[in-house]
């Protein structure tokens, strides 16, 4: 099944809870839109393209179960479930992308409420569809830059799981392993909700692709003794310059790529890039709640002292000059990268 | 107590169980060299100078244990056990200058048997009651780098635990709390025993010095948007030319002060210097088992999928050119490195 789906007999949201992978698989089924804020912020989905996908279909939620008995109340209800959507996380720009585009579709609607109703459910089908035709085209993109023999680091989870079907950075390297490219892919396990060693580990194995999981901080030492060809991760936002927000990690990832001269790349469908912010310090950085660092245990015990205190940033941003090159629906963005993006977003609005 | 001690009465060696720390304090109590080498194994003691200090000791055991008759025997049992503790774990050379050390005095003395068990305990006490000496005298050196309301960033555990008594890294933290200095402590958890947020987070607390823990990936947020003033970790070996073998991730870390030109000390005493090796690259790192990645759980069950695989280096190498200086007894040596290393390894020898 895709990571989130829309039910047409009951016409509710289900979605894969990806907090519980890959110990158990379990299915959660969403009935109104504010439930699908709150999987978001809780992370039941995650992942810049998924979550894109699941706030459109929140806002059809808000659309079918509204008790609205005209247009323009149900466009207030839906402007409503806009903001309490576009809330739930504020550094992946794709959330307020996908719930603008199905806004704007509303707007620009003038029949009845059934087909207004159909209007936004036909807006948040076609943007879940449309997210699967994308991480497709960047993935045959990506996969050209992948060599056979290839061993690649990847951050965070960035494949099915993370989009609503297979993925944008991981679909990379899984479009490299069908094609025949042998790859070998380190895993980093991805402090603090270790998505890495949970989602992308149990992922690689579906697809048979070999891997090994390592700490965030051991990329280092596998770049500079030579042991990694290439670094691949997504993204959550991209500003007007290429830099991009990505998992927590990334930046420090980059810099040890960079110190080394392997190639980084992020996979990021245009969708991703937010050409109204001029650089990466204009996006806002989400800081979880200190229990995500705090709650691991080993041996069945938990490992910080009971009062202990932590801070917990969810996202950092990767300046622009550390990355090779950014991959999206439209092919491979080399420097210089302001000039080249803004081409490319023009090209999507344009298609 | 001493993170390591001899038992006078029962000629043992008394240590605190660091595997179970905060839950548990427990301490052990070994009678055999070859226990001494499997608690360093098994890291029941961990930290260049407690390892240094418990090898030691392991050599007086092998003393007080041996049934040889004669001189010339308990000589060769001696040089037996050297081995046996040397092998215990590659990368921090303390443990091999400890053995040494003790080996050498061995060798040069020519009176009875007991004298010659005395003197191997003598000079492993006194490598021990150095130790403490050596860490003082470098916290009072580095605690001169650290300003009123810095926020210091620490990676791995280099305080009481790591060394005999008092620390390294972290004894200059310690020693510019105790002389007034406000400072806030961001602990990187330091996967993946998270020594971090196991013991330094605890010593902390005993020590009254606030902090949070913080993921090691997310340590170039905080110094990119500005949120720490230092960077202060330890060593396990140095090369000639200043490169640092350092636990897995400081080189990362490293490169993430450097990049935001927030300054980076390493605290290492020059028995960690090994003017033998010209650079970082020639330090053997040690891979420990996959396990140690792979056992965290959350929420009382396993992260990762059942048959995943993962890599395990335990130490990287920080290159020369990212430090800002290197704390000693001796004071902080700042660049020229590779002179100015050779002048204070001297003046130990000479001391």
């Amino acid at each position: 099944m895709r990571t989130v789906e829309w039910e047409t007999t009951s016409e509710s949201v289900r979605m894969i809870d990806q907090r519980l992978l890959p110990a158990e698989f379990k299915i959660e089924v969403y009935r109104e839109h504010w439930q699908i804020a709150q999987a978001i912020r809780e992370m039941v989905v995650r992942g810049a393209p998924a979550i894109g996908a699941s706030a459109a279909f929140g806002m059809a939620l808000a659309a079918v179960r509204s008790s609205a008995q005209d247009l323009v109340s149900l466009q207030a209800d839906l402007k409503s479930a806009a903001e309490v959507l576009q809330a739930a996380r504020p550094t992946a720009v794709n959330l307020s992308w996908a719930v603008k585009r199905v806004l704007a579709r509303t707007l620009e609607t003038s029949g009845s409420l059934e087909e207004l109703r159909a209007a936004v459910l036909q807006e948040a089908q076609r943007i879940a569809d449309e997210d699967v035709a994308i991480n497709q085209r960047m993935a045959r993109n990506g996969a050209e830059l992948i060599d056979d023999g290839d061993t690649i680091i990847h951050h965070c989870n960035t494949g099915a799981l993370a989009a609503v079907d297979w993925g944008t950075a991981l679909g990379v390297v899984r479009m490299a392993h069908e094609q025949g490219k042998r790859v070998h892919v380190l895993v980093d396990e991805t402090r603090p909700r270790l998505q890495g060693a949970r989602l992308t580990a149990w992922e690689l194995e579906q697809y048979g692709i070999p891997y090994d999981i390592i700490s965030d901080n051991a990329a280092g030492y596998f770049l500079s003794s030579g042991q990694a060809q290439k670094v691949f991760y997504g993204g959550d936002r991209m500003a007007a310059n290429g830099d991009v927000a990505n998992k927590i990690g990334s930046y420090m990832l980059a810099l040890a790529a960079y110190d080394n001269q392997v190639p980084v790349y992020t996979v990021v469908p245009t969708s991703t890039i937010d050409l109204a912010l001029a650089s990466g310090d204009l996006i806002p950085i989400e800081e979880r709640p200190a229990e995500e660092v705090l709650n691991i245990q080993a041996g069945g015990k938990p490992v910080a002292p009971q009062n202990a205190t932590a801070r917990n940033p969810a996202f950092d941003i990767t300046p622009h000059r550390l990355l090779t090159g950014i991959v999206t629906e439209y092919g491979v963005i080399y420097p210089p990268f302001e000039e080249n993006l803004a081409q490319a977003v023009h090209a999507e609005q344009h298609s």
